[in-house]
């Protein structure tokens, strides 16, 4: 019998007033949910915080305690308003300053007269981090510990999750299987689907409802790391919705 | 001089493994940061959590302590993994079982025969709390104290925010003015735009890139209550965006 391997846990911590005040929507928790199932990191909480020092780091230190990784975006641009490098340097207790190694890769992109202070200011990284780098605008992000802190921009955040994966532990990745239930309401096959949910423990079995067209449609999702287990229940499940559209009462 | 509103504030808590999985990329937290700031309400936080009981719980009691409203998203549907409405009973110490009233609501969009154990579970309501009506599909939402439990589906979330929100007290609404900083970089502004922060401290300055067919655009968004320190604020931004339009050396 093989060893299981060791769960990988990840939180995202989202840093940004314009996200709480709905002026940029965040498309950043998802991309980094789907990005950490396909390598096999299970992202077990997301939380998103203003640009205030003490509230990242609070968050920081409650989320980095707890899981395997911190995956921060959002706040290490060249404004005042970009705290999130002095917010990390803090919930560690370590020092900041100007970080040679960033201030080499910026001056790929900047000539040394547009090296501005406000430029500058990107280059301050926490001591002891590693730094993450950045093919598109060249200022880094960094890893301190186990907190990975990246660009709030998408396609900035995107190419620094690439770059820092390849450091990255990873577990057994999550098989999901979809089943599409169609027409069929949850209501009619929800009480079914929990007996098949309490007969396979070892998977988990979600329902999904989505209403288009003034219409509900589901999916049902089976999830899991053992894939004799998930055929298990995907057997347990096609039975199960093969009984109700073959027109019995709902169950 | 007139006496300050009272600042009323707010967190989202969203439920549900198939946000943290990447499955279903959530719109609900974005709608509702809008939604609340343009009625007076500051959201201040917001969290994922998974269909996890101990977890749901936690996450409420850490924010209903700490905001003046939590609203939550996902798990009040008729299958086994919908287990909001049970947590926020235990969160608040109370019991739970069918409601009369909830009921009656589910009758006008099912025949009784129709009304099948499953989904006789959304009638499922802790005691002491007010439904919120669900136009769509019936099934209500609840407020018990200051949380607002939600479905998880975007346009019943957004019937049920509706519903929920007349009875909410509001503070004074949020001013936003954007500045379109058009294609000066933020490095060229950011030491000025610090300034102008700094000497306007009753207002909230921040400055937000985009990254859009391989260029930066910025806007900077001046936030605040108090629209003469919000047009002093701007006044000095524009004049600040002109000198460097002018050619002047980075700021």
């Amino acid at each position: 019998m093989n060893e299981p391997r060791k769960v990988i846990t990840a939180a995202v911590l989202v840093i940004g007033d314009e996200i709480l005040s709905g002026r940029t929507k965040d498309r950043n928790v998802g991309y980094i949910a789907e990005y950490l199932t396909n390598i096999g990191i299970d992202l077990r909480e997301a939380r998103v915080v203003p640009d205030v020092e003490e509230e990242i780091v609070a968050a920081l230190n409650a989320l980095r305690a707890r899981y395997t990784y911190v995956f921060t975006t959002g706040g290490i641009g060249p404004t005042h308003d970009d705290i999130t490098a002095d917010a990390v340097a803090k919930a560690f207790g370590v020092a900041i300053g100007e970080d040679s190694r960033a201030l080499a890769m910026m001056m790929e992109r900047y000539q040394p007269g547009d090296l501005t202070p406000a430029r500058r200011r990107m280059a301050r990284i926490p001591v002891g981090a590693d730094l993450v780098e950045n093919p598109i605008s060249k200022a880094p992000g960094f890893r301190l510990g186990n907190v990975i802190v990246m660009a709030g921009v998408p396609s900035v955040m995107q190419v620094m999750l690439d770059s820092a994966a390849s450091a990255l532990e990873t577990g057994e990745k999550i098989i999901a299987e979809t089943i599409e239930a169609g027409g069929v309401p949850e209501g009619r096959y929800g009480t079914a689907l929990g007996e098949v949910a309490a007969a396979h423990p070892e998977v988990a079995i979600g329902s999904y409802p989505a209403f288009l067209d003034g219409r509900f449609r589901n999916q049902i999702v089976v999830r899991g790391k053992d894939a004799e287990k998930i055929a298990a229940a995907r057997a347990a499940l096609d039975a199960m919705l093969a009984r109700l559209n073959a027109g019995d009462k709902p169950l």
